[in-house]
């Protein structure tokens, strides 16, 4: 591993185990057995480490939702598509346990967080208008109710690992699995009678996976 | 004013403008051109104050809460609840900005607040349980969606303000309608045609509300 990715891991790492703010350069080099300025010399600061830290968060999300085939007229790509957000997610928990405090301290990540909240908002009107139109969705949705699925989604996708952190004693997999579970409901009362079988389906079967 | 409450008034005021984190027992008593011997005399630690501000909290949401009639046959009652809790929660949103890291530097608080979730989530279902007998909603909820929409719905409550805070141009009374609305979103698709039609209204007249 090249040493500037060493550093972004150790960080990330430290990140998820002790929040941003309680981790200086300084832990961040001791963890790697690194002098200070040897750090210093790939990252000049704390800040360029989280906004380097949430491009690989957002490049893993896009990585993740390109293996998805295209299936419009089945909800398997929106859950699909959660199940492999969400993991990417937990592996970055420091970002969203502190979602406040990074971005009112890092206003670098705060605009590239606007600018992927917005291009994901599009992502979204664009699935639920394909979803509606191929009849996954049992009825249209008024522009109000769409505006409000897709905030309230992007909401409880952003803070569903405080509630996780703080209070799902299971393990990982399970958490994900809960947590996923709780934010895709908000689509299931919008279902047809068909895509609620596929959708009833598809979480029996992730909770039966043993692997 | 009592010198206890103005310890508190203070305190809270603090820690909504810089973090509960940022602000020290020094930080409250220069606020109140008060010595720290003397703040020290009504509070020993940091901690007792964050735990009694939280007391505050829960003590005015319940009394607000209970100046709902109970109109169990109306979506009305749900809705005043949520507007009267999200008043008491943005006076109180340094607690909700950084609820991960409140509740995991504070147990005592993180005690209280298992209890008061716990509590509402029986509240909570008790309302959906009535409504779906009144038919306030459309259709009887699954085990497993009334679960999972309480437990949506209170993360939805508890993380709204990060979003508002963070991303919310407008003043604090639009401010509250717009996140009161995107919460109480949750229940409209299971709503009997009627119901939407009341909630429709409800929300008609509160954003022409000029007061």
């Amino acid at each position: 591993m090249k040493t500037r990715d060493r550093i972004l891991d150790a960080a990330r790492q430290l990140f998820n185990r002790e929040g941003v703010t309680g981790v200086s350069m300084r832990d961040i080099a001791g963890q790697l057995e690194m002098s200070v300025g040897n750090l210093w010399y790939h990252f000049k600061t704390k800040d360029l480490i989280v906004a380097e830290l949430y491009q690989q968060l957002m490049g893993e999300m896009f990585a993740q939702v390109q293996q998805i085939p295209p299936e419009r007229d089945s909800i398997v790509s929106l859950l699909d598509s959660h199940r492999l957000m969400f993991a990417v997610q937990y592996r970055f928990k420091f970002f969203y346990l502190n979602l406040y405090d990074v971005l009112d301290q890092h206003p670098a990540v705060k605009e590239l967080y606007v600018q992927f909240s917005q291009q994901n908002r599009e992502v979204a009107k664009g699935f639920l208008q394909e979803y509606e139109q191929s009849e996954v969705f049992a009825r249209s949705l008024s522009e109000r109710e769409r505006h409000q699925l897709i905030t309230s989604g992007q909401m409880l996708n952003n803070t569903w690992a405080i509630d996780a952190e703080l209070f799902y004693a299971g393990d990982p997999k399970g958490k994900l699995l809960h947590y996923m579970q709780i934010c895709c409901q908000l689509f299931y009362p919008y279902l047809a009678g068909k895509a609620q079988k596929e959708y009833d389906a598809y979480f029996e079967a992730l909770e039966n996976d043993e692997s």
